[in-house]
């Protein structure tokens, strides 16, 4: 039997069209290649994860597995001839444990949509990537997608307790435990974590909670130089742990003013916007305030309406730069001590290739999204610039990705950055539990 | 060229001196089986470690990593014929950095001497095995080490940035990054915490600092059963977030007071100590032991000297259980609801056996320590003890070991708690590292 009459009798929805095929070839990440997929299926449950793992692997099918297609590294992009496995659809929240503090999802489940099942509890699940409303826990785990919260809280790795996935043989393993304390064999649910894919199909994880945060407070700071503002970082952080720690360089600001009008500063070369779930918030915008001693202009608030307002800016610096005209966004962390040296020399990759580079990101964690706006003209000006970005970053002691994952955009720098020794021991592991290499060949490692 | 010949020429710190050896033939499990070693090695370099393991892997000899010996489950105990390989010499502090509140250190360094190193620069490395004073770091990682302040700080795992490791070849690596958020490749420094010497030898770590947290305030609460005291668990934990939370059962309180005669109540059924770092101890106190409902008697300090003397009864549980004979320390985890009938089955399980148990343990985790108090005649219903034990918490849902790792005493019921497919995957894994199964064959997967 073919290999797509031996999918169709084992699983309800293959999906073969071309046209229906085209919206699951690639994710975010406009620029990051994509293949032709041989076939599509929409899992309904572990079963047919397993079946469809089964027989790719049998017969050397490659399998990119796709939550939401909300990545920004092209870690589902579609391989030529592969298999689609979209896991969308498996999307319950299987239970919630008010006492234990877990709640236990498929991988489909959104991240807004668990919060909300939270929220009426009293629960939260910290990591908050902006993607949140509309990415999928199970690729949230997949990337170990970060956020804004993750320098208070940990990244998205933190807050997995156990995780049920399945092999390209088709078994189902379940990994880690309930219990915050357990050192019983490998720590397989680490290992999975921001695998991106290439070791087994996330199908169930059991996410550890916490009780609701308490209400944000606020503040928002302008500086005359990127310098100023990530002194003021390692101040604010010197004196406090706030929840939220968030810049946006000259070229940011001024998009996100044209875009929305709404009187940002826009002869400030930085801004830093602050939040704090401390008890005390009075206390906690006071000390910040002190921190940020070099700033032109503060305006706080323990109003969280109000807070959620300053935050317009931040969350609009992505789109307010995407109306520039087409982008490519990078994802890099250094410490925090070269973040300013990082942002100068981002301003120098900018002048030099002749392209609008936008900077903003979560500078409480030294990752930071240089967004470079190209024009079909600039496109190889870009390019060459999103290479400088990323060696730079590295030549500073940081990491190619700090939350968007590898997939098929940064693989060119994955040597450098972990070692030839390092990086064949990873392919060592992708073997043991991928012989076949079925899934997402070629990708992330 | 003999093994022997091969290794004295590559490593200046060779011994066979039968009496030397005999010193490290097991750790601070007596029960666990130790075979005789070929030789130890005293490593003092990373270059020592690479030519012990290079010239082990070419002559089939294994190796056994080794610490402090400070390990509870045989994990560091000889394998007929290996090398012992000591890394305890390798004890540099190599930096503290206090603006990226990491500190580097070499695996030999005890935790006792780090956080003095710490504690004068005003920063803080939160794990705290009750080792904490005479075992290394880098056995604190191996073996994932746990403590009393995980249940708001985590274990070890959760403060390793990065590590240097050597391979079974000899090859060194180097996993993770100074960031929090890096998500470039698999997660190796995971993969490596809580290995016990299974996959390569650590020998380098950069750990997270926090600053130093507030003075603990304490509050000691006995009751007359010790399923009040679990629901006090409960209630303390939805109302608060205690940095230490612990119990200890009627059996070890009576141990406790005729060791110390400190004046603990030997009526009550069970003992909680609770000590928060919140930032208003007086409220979380107030709180806390509202929460201790059913409490008979009550006893809260903020002043941290009288929360130290409060604690000794709890660092007294061990010692005083020992007094009455030799003793089998177990380490088991449930979920927190499972904590009464956890301990409820102890009581009957040594009723059973004609043993004397005494329970205590990290309550806010359900990580308990019910320790078989044993003679010549009794070891063998002890044996049978521990293992009805085990098998209890797998029962209830939890793990055979919550932070003493799995060594020799726990391999037993590996297959039981992991699952086969999850074992052999974990047995693929180890291959990749140490195709030759140099290291610790036999131990922890």
């Amino acid at each position: 039997m073919s290999f797509l009459s031996a999918l169709a009798a084992a699983v309800p929805d293959v999906v073969t069209d071309p046209q229906i095929l085209t919206g699951y070839r690639s994710d975010q990440m406009a620029l990051a290649e994509a293949g032709e997929p041989l076939a599509l299926v929409r899992a309904r449950s572990v079963e047919d994860v397993s079946a469809v793992l089964r027989l790719a692997t049998e017969h050397g099918v490659p399998v990119v597995t796709r939550g939401a297609g909300s990545g920004l590294a092209g870690g589902a992009n579609a391989i030529d001839g592969c298999v689609v496995l979209s896991v969308a659809a498996m999307d319950e929240i299987v239970a919630i444990d008010a006492d234990a503090r877990t709640a236990t999802v498929q991988c489909g489940v959104l991240g807004g949509t668990l919060a909300e099942a939270l929220a009426a509890r009293g629960l939260w699940y910290p990591p908050d990537p902006a993607s949140k409303a509309f990415s999928t826990i199970g690729g949230n785990i997949a990337t170990n997608a970060g956020g804004g919260c993750c320098l208070k809280y940990g990244v998205t790795g933190d807050h997995v307790a156990a995780l049920t996935a399945v092999l390209p043989s088709g078994e189902v393993i379940r990994t880690g435990g309930r219990q915050r304390k357990n050192v019983a064999g490998l720590d397989l649910t680490r290992l999975l974590v921001g695998s991106e894919g290439t070791l087994a199909v996330i199908v169930e994880a059991v996410l550890r909670l916490r009780p609701a945060p308490r209400p944000p407070a606020t503040l928002v700071a302008f500086f005359t130089t990127v310098q100023d503002a990530a002194e003021a970082v390692g101040a604010i952080q010197a004196c406090g742990d706030p929840s939220l720690l968030e810049l946006m360089d000259r070229t940011t600001i001024g998009a996100v003013e044209r875009a929305t009008r709404m009187g940002l500063d826009t002869d400030a070369g930085a801004l830093l916007i602050v939040q704090t779930d401390e008890p005390d918030p009075d206390a906690a915008l006071a000390r910040y305030s002190d921190a940020c001693a070099k700033a032109t202009e503060l305006a706080s608030t323990t109003d969280p309406s109000e807070g959620e307002q300053f935050l317009v800016a931040r969350r609009q610096a992505l789109p307010a730069l995407e109306r520039l005209g087409p982008t490519l966004l990078d994802d890099v962390a250094v410490p925090r001590a070269a973040l300013a040296p990082m942002i100068a020399a981002i301003e120098e990759i900018a002048a030099r290739h002749g392209v609008t580079i936008g900077t903003f990101g979560h500078a409480g964690d030294g990752n930071l999204h240089p967004t470079i706006v190209f024009t079909p003209t600039t496109e190889p000006a870009a390019r060459a610039a999103f290479e400088d970005i990323v060696r730079t970053a590295l030549s500073l002691g940081g990491t190619i990705t700090g939350e968007h994952g590898v997939g098929t955009l940064k693989t060119p720098y994955l040597t450098e950055m972990l070692g030839q020794t390092e990086r064949s021991l990873m392919h060592r592991i992708k073997t043991a539990f991928d012989p076949t290499h079925t899934l997402n060949p070629g990708k992330a490692l």
